[in-house]
């Protein structure tokens, strides 16, 4: 019925290929969306930042009462040995943890038997190739983000269907993509990516309502290494039409320049300067060593990430 | 690994044993908890106010932009016969629209290939047998239910995290279950159900900010036939505690008398006339017609629905 892309996938215990990478519907990761995961790539065969996405993915599990039945070694074993089996030197590699079925469907979500599933699939880039270099278009939405009273956004969830509404405003606005406020005139975020605006020479970031993103917080160090100044702080709608420069940041295509917001275009209609030295400086990043990349065949194999019998 | 209720489901155009029934960890309806719901339950053979629930699901659909592969009469079909296939007089029936799979797995929503799912498992409660006489207890909890400019309530969802958490939270203070608040003072509602309070004769349940319940809806028909006024207005917490009577409607147990609000006792900690009243109308209801209930044998068996060659 559905076609899937290439990959790999580890779904109870087990490796498999993505098109058998099957949930039950009971699945309280489905039917509750009471989940949380994160996205770490691979670039020319290395991971980047996956120390970063271990901790925030262990820290997210953590705050939600879910276990993850795999130590952190284990779970970058895992990751590793999806990447080989995949046979990709460019990445996309998703981790998930969800609460699970409880045996007797009991609503208790302390019942249930935590679920632990990864895959690869190919790298995946919000932006289009033509993109890269023009910028992308964005349409800022009435609808607005799922505040943090709601919702933990440090607990990197799955709650987005104000995002995908959001996509489909952006849509009738003949934009790509969205940008939700917080209902009080500040921008929080995307769908998958996080905002900056350059003004003078300086550079910030919405500091409430957003998720931690690994690749804005990579941005954020790079950027200090280029002295440029970083603020996270409340930003407002109007800051985006003033700005001399947009950027955003996701795993999902790293540093990506926005060149038009709804009906205007940002300065010049241009990448600016620090977003194109930015940008630079993030892909350079991807060979270094010291925390920032490891070669996937470095990734010690252990535990459960040993090729069982009978595996595909 | 995971132990499943029994059951029957439709999946991808087939019937299936639940144990079975699974999804794609690609789909958006899992990764972005992109998809709508709803619940209908069937008691002594016979569907509860069937076509309200059916008049939402496919409302709420339209809402997402999501199209649901079957008519109406259709959906009818399938639900019918998994209750049969299922062999259950008393059964939790649910229907799915997710957003489905991109072939390509771009990031478009409007790539996707909606799926329809539904799948027949035994009725299930929110209160336990002694609950049913001496009500349940619930938590007010300072989590924030997702508010109607992010998610549309009126569209059944799975974002629930705040949900859980507040269940997290009840059980924290030796409750059963939470109710949330709006984050202004205000009741909305608890994991799967709507509240009801009652002071000096009259009934009141929150407007906004609310699932627009099929058992909220059924209550305050037949709160009208017993001449008792129901108000749908801002309910403040304050009122939970004031209250002579506090009641929780669901299709999973009906109406609920809840007799503890995180510390205290509601009046005398007892269930009160009103709601006693009401409970065993909500149950009488259950053998009327006149699109009150319907004889799963009396639903027409059309198109999708018939069981094809192969099939379990």
């Amino acid at each position: 019925m559905s076609a899937y892309p290439p990959g790999c996938a580890f779904v109870d215990g087990t490796f498999c290929a993505i098109a058998d990478a099957k949930i039950s519907v009971l699945d309280w990761g489905f039917l509750r969306s009471d989940a949380t995961y994160d996205v770490v790539h691979v670039w020319q065969g290395r991971f980047f930042r996956l120390d970063a996405h271990l901790d925030r993915f262990l820290a997210s599990a953590e705050k939600i009462h879910l276990t993850v039945p795999h130590a952190r070694d284990e779970i970058a074993a895992i990751l590793a040995e999806l990447v080989d089996r995949a046979g990709f030197d460019e990445a996309y590699v998703e981790m998930i943890i969800t609460r699970g079925v409880s045996p007797t469907f009991s609503r208790d979500p302390r019942d249930a038997i935590n679920r632990f599933i990864a895959f690869a699939i190919p790298f995946g880039w919000i932006l289009r190739p033509e993109e890269r270099q023009e910028g992308l278009a964005v349409a800022v939405s009435e609808i607005a983000r799922i505040p943090p009273d709601s919702v933990d956004p440090t607990v990197k969830n799955y709650h987005w269907l104000d995002l995908v509404m959001g996509m489909y405003d952006a849509y009738g606005q003949g934009a790509r993509t969205c940008v939700l406020s917080d209902g009080a005139g500040n921008v929080t975020e995307g769908p998958g990516f996080n905002i900056f605006v350059v003004k003078d020479g300086k550079v910030a970031t919405p500091e409430r309502g957003v998720l931690q993103g690994i690749t804005r917080q990579a941005a954020m160090l790079l950027l200090g290494e280029m002295d440029v100044s970083v603020a996270e702080r409340a930003v407002m709608l109007e800051e985006l039409h003033g700005a001399d420069e947009v950027f955003a940041t996701s795993t999902a295509g790293g540093v990506m320049p926005v060149t038009r917001i709804s009906a205007g275009t940002v300065a010049d209609g241009k990448p600016g300067p620090v977003t194109r030295a930015l940008i630079e400086r993030y892909w350079d990043a991807h060979t270094r060593g010291d925390g920032w990349s490891i070669a996937v065949a470095d990734i010690p194999r252990v535990g459960a990430a040993l090729p069982k019998p009978g595996d595909a």
